[in-house]
């Protein structure tokens, strides 16, 4: 597998989007986020995702050149139409408005409609953390999972990221309300391997750790069976209220294309509310508490949410970020 | 079972309280909230944790005629302390507070340290959705889960609620980060029930649905494995570090009772920004979409989150709030 420097994949995103009619800054910031999202180890809305932002450019679903505006506001609330721009460039701008408010006001919202997906949603927690914010955020998309009790998929996974600021490397959660996403299920699939946990029923209306099953009937699984149905509801009722754009249920409308999405980006002040020294203590103290568990398999420590990341960005800055052959090469033929 | 009219449940509670010491406005609002959480059909946040509260203001850790008062703020986002007052009089006047703050500036959040459990965290989120507002709130609680991978409990289930204002009843989702609750377990316990879908590990490391095997190891199980436990962590460090509190952790060093925790109330002012039209239009026809779904049990329909609520409340309007024997004989007792 090509070990592909972080620059040179940066550079190659960056030719393609201007290729295809994309102005600099926007191509540089995009080819920037989806470069670090692969730096960081998420290749699943990475590099993998990227062939399929393109064809998306080229279905006229993404306009790249689109830059959001503000449609109304009252105070720290306020509401954006991303106009269909790339779906990482949009929710970057709205998060960076969010932690404006934030800085100003303790805490900022911006709700997001007409929006493309937007990659990894764990890139705009870290942007907050990065501001010394606390980052909040989530995004509707396309009905992909039954509700709790239902054979059908009409609720969507709506991802959900909560990011706090620490040294050394935010405390960040990157959670679809589906037990495992489509890309991890398929990859499972590919390898023949079942899934570590059920993620969702079979033929039998059984659940089942077999991915090539549960293909078979579309009835993945919600974390926490109907909890994460019902979350996945109220995540989309405030996403589409607040952003006065498409739920779930009209994203389907569309015809099978996930755009016009909204999004929420919250910052809170962390770092001015609570002050350097008490936020760097407390997380602290929380995350070596957990470290100090006794683990079920002795020689897998538990680890806090996005202790991984800072491992893989430096291996990766190092030894250059794995990219599939095949995927690589339909890049570098865009 | 004794059914008890909601007026007589409330004077009941307002009695002990008042017999306690609580001052009159006090003691209403309390008796009130626990009524209304039984009258919602939530009895194990309501009148059977009532003798609980009592037990709390005798050993001292609830000081029933403390009030919350501001400590710090930036714009929309204040800290509060709740100076161990009743837990759900101090979590209502914060999100009294976040709402006024969300009427003002679109969005309010209010962290409150020093706090006692809220009893029913969806009564805050109901407030909100009154208010015209969507309503988020958690708290963190004793460590009482394990993390992932772990044996020992170092996590808090930490309730996370969100809320979406509807008339003719809110969408709301209550939710521990935990796949059951410690009272549903005992419960099912009690009767010799299985639970209806794991929630812990028995003595063998393997899945449960018996809540006895689960209650010999402590080993409840977050919602979605890994998911849950990830967003227990990041609730409880949001709310320690905006609330400037005890974390999980931090309670869990008083000694086994828990008290000093924090809460996080945000309001979104929903109504302002949406318009009641489109707010009504929205909501209805996904709410409309998720009961068209296909339902596994032909028999059973898909409900939406927080459709029993209205249902109960009504019916025990109507027929009394069922109040086991015991707990009424106890409560009377006081």
């Amino acid at each position: 597998m090509p070990q592909i420097r972080f620059e040179d994949l940066k550079a190659e995103f960056k030719r393609v989007l201007t290729d295809r009619g994309c102005e600099e800054d926007i191509a540089e910031l995009s080819a920037r986020l989806i470069a670090e999202t692969s730096l960081d180890g998420v290749y699943s809305h990475g590099v993998n995702r990227f062939s399929r932002v393109v064809d998306y450019i080229d279905k006229g679903y993404i306009h790249p050149n689109a830059r959001p505006t503000k449609v109304d506001g009252i105070g720290s609330l306020e509401r954006w139409d991303a106009h269909l721009g790339l779906g990482n460039v949009t929710a970057k701008l709205a998060m960076d408005r969010a932690i404006a408010l934030a800085k100003q006001q303790g805490i900022g919202c911006v709700a997001l409609k007409n929006a493309n997906h937007w990659l990894r949603g764990g890139t705009y927690g870290l942007q907050a953390a990065d501001a010394g914010c606390v980052g909040i955020c989530w995004t509707n998309t396309l009905p992909n999972m039954p509700a709790w009790g239902a054979k059908d998929r009409r609720i969507g996974n709506n991802p959900f990221v909560v990011a706090i600021p620490r040294a050394g490397g935010h405390v960040i959660v990157d959670a679809a309300m589906s037990q495992f996403s489509y890309g991890h299920m398929d990859g499972a699939r590919r390898r023949g391997e079942p899934l570590s946990v059920p993620g969702g029923y079979d033929d039998s209306g059984d659940l089942s750790t077999d991915p090539e099953a549960i293909s078979r009937t579309g009835r993945v699984l919600p974390i926490g069976f109907w909890k994460g149905s019902a979350l996945s509801v109220v995540l989309d009722l405030v996403a589409t209220v607040l952003a006065g754009g498409r739920s779930t249920f009209r994203v389907g409308q569309l015809g099978g294309d996930e755009y016009e999405i909204c999004q929420v980006l919250i910052a809170i002040d962390a770092q001015g509310i609570a002050g350097d020294a008490f936020l760097s203590q407390a997380v602290g103290e929380v995350l070596a508490d957990l470290k100090a568990s006794d683990p079920v398999d002795p020689a897998r420590a538990v680890r806090f949410p996005g202790e991984k990341g800072p491992e893989l960005r430096k291996r990766n800055l190092q030894q250059g970020i794995p990219v599939d052959d095949g995927i690589w090469a339909k890049i570098t033929s865009l």
